[in-house]
């Protein structure tokens, strides 16, 4: 297949294809942590990644959430809609854990009685700092109504994943979304949603079965992400 | 005057009277910078502050601004409503400089099209972090509503100083409100508006008139401080 390299990224790189409107994600067996200051090489890690977000984006398609997934092509790459990302880490969390914590001295594992959301510049020069929406706004990120529309979406991710991960016996913890704007100018769920991108804990032991495991080096990532994927597929049976 | 201290804090200490709503902020000749960790006794400055601060909000409460202000006693001392303080910073900016620049990679000096807010919890020992709504939520520092009327609160507080201080030919640049509750319920402005808690640029030479001459180490802060309680005074009579 032709195609270019528009975009390299920490976990996937971005190729066009000989549709104008289609891109296509490879998904890469690295990575990264502290923002790209601790990096591994990590076989296996790409087809669990590129699988677990094919099922879990096809779902929320079926449940009504717009989404730029399309296809897996192959076990590393898969298909998706062409978007412009708007540079906005969006975090939810349910549970308060990790830097948050300390922050704002919550004790560890606390349940937000609501959902805290959470806006970061997405910057790699600038540590993708945090931001509220007065600094969206002036720095022409989205407008007022694009970030109300993004918050609404966020919520309703949100209980969609949580309904997923209840049935996979895991607790959603909290996780990172990115959107984009289709050619069509409608904001759409976009980038990845996988144990990189969220927290989960297993509801029986409390164990991590996410990003966490590498980023703490507790243990192999591999057979905790193969976990979730396993879980998924059954729960598809 | 009878009374117990209430609070030692680092630019003031809090007393009560005898008056059960009323209490006296002693101002001290105390300046601190990086939230304690420098810290200097400058004679000269208590007097100066506890001046600066009678005369705007005096002239706050003739533009219909409720704050806690009622008169001055002494050359350091002033009597104020009883409030409890919210514990919010809340920070105004009309133009970009120092740590905000830097964390969103914008350039020194730029007007903001727009003012922007920022709340930060007060909270010496987690650093008085930057949060957002969502986390004042949680926190139970003020309801939605309370936020709404902080942050309308604060827009025409920006407005009558922008005009207070451009008569002094003074631009407004930044500066930091605290908020309180008093014996009614009612949120008010409280604290102190100084050059302690604004950034003051001189219209014609560009120059500080405020606390980062102490933070930056430019000079002495008294003739600065004493330049805008002049200006102050020129412009009442």
């Amino acid at each position: 297949m032709k195609s270019t390299v528009l975009y390299k990224g920490k976990a996937k790189n971005v190729h066009s294809t000989s549709d104008e409107n289609i891109l296509r994600l490879e998904y890469l067996n690295q990575a990264t942590a502290l923002n790209g200051k601790k990096k591994d090489e990590i076989e296996g890690k790409a087809p669990l990644n590129n699988q677990i977000t094919s099922l879990i984006f096809s779902d929320l398609k079926k449940r009504g959430i717009e989404n730029h997934w399309l296809e897996m092509i192959s076990d590393t790459e898969q298909l998706v809609e062409k978007v412009t990302i708007i540079p906005l880490e969006v975090v939810l969390r349910n549970v308060a854990t990790g830097s948050f914590t300390k922050r704002l001295g919550i004790e560890e594992g606390t349940i937000l009685p609501k959902p805290i959301i959470e806006f970061y510049f997405k910057d790699d020069a600038l540590d993708d700092p945090f931001i509220n929406d007065d600094h969206i706004a002036f720095l022409a990120i989205a407008t007022d109504e694009e970030l109300a529309f993004i918050r609404n979406q966020t919520l309703k991710i949100n209980t969609a994943l949580i309904d997923i991960f209840s049935q996979l016996d895991v607790t959603l913890v909290d996780f990172k979304l990115e959107f984009g704007k289709n050619v069509a100018g409608k904001i759409i769920l976009s980038d990845e949603i996988t144990p990189d991108t969220c927290r989960l804990w297993d509801k029986q032991t409390g164990q991590s079965l996410d990003k966490d495991i590498y980023r703490k080096d507790l243990g192999e990532i591999v057979p905790v992400y193969q976990e979730i994927l396993t879980r998924l597929k059954e729960r598809g049976e």
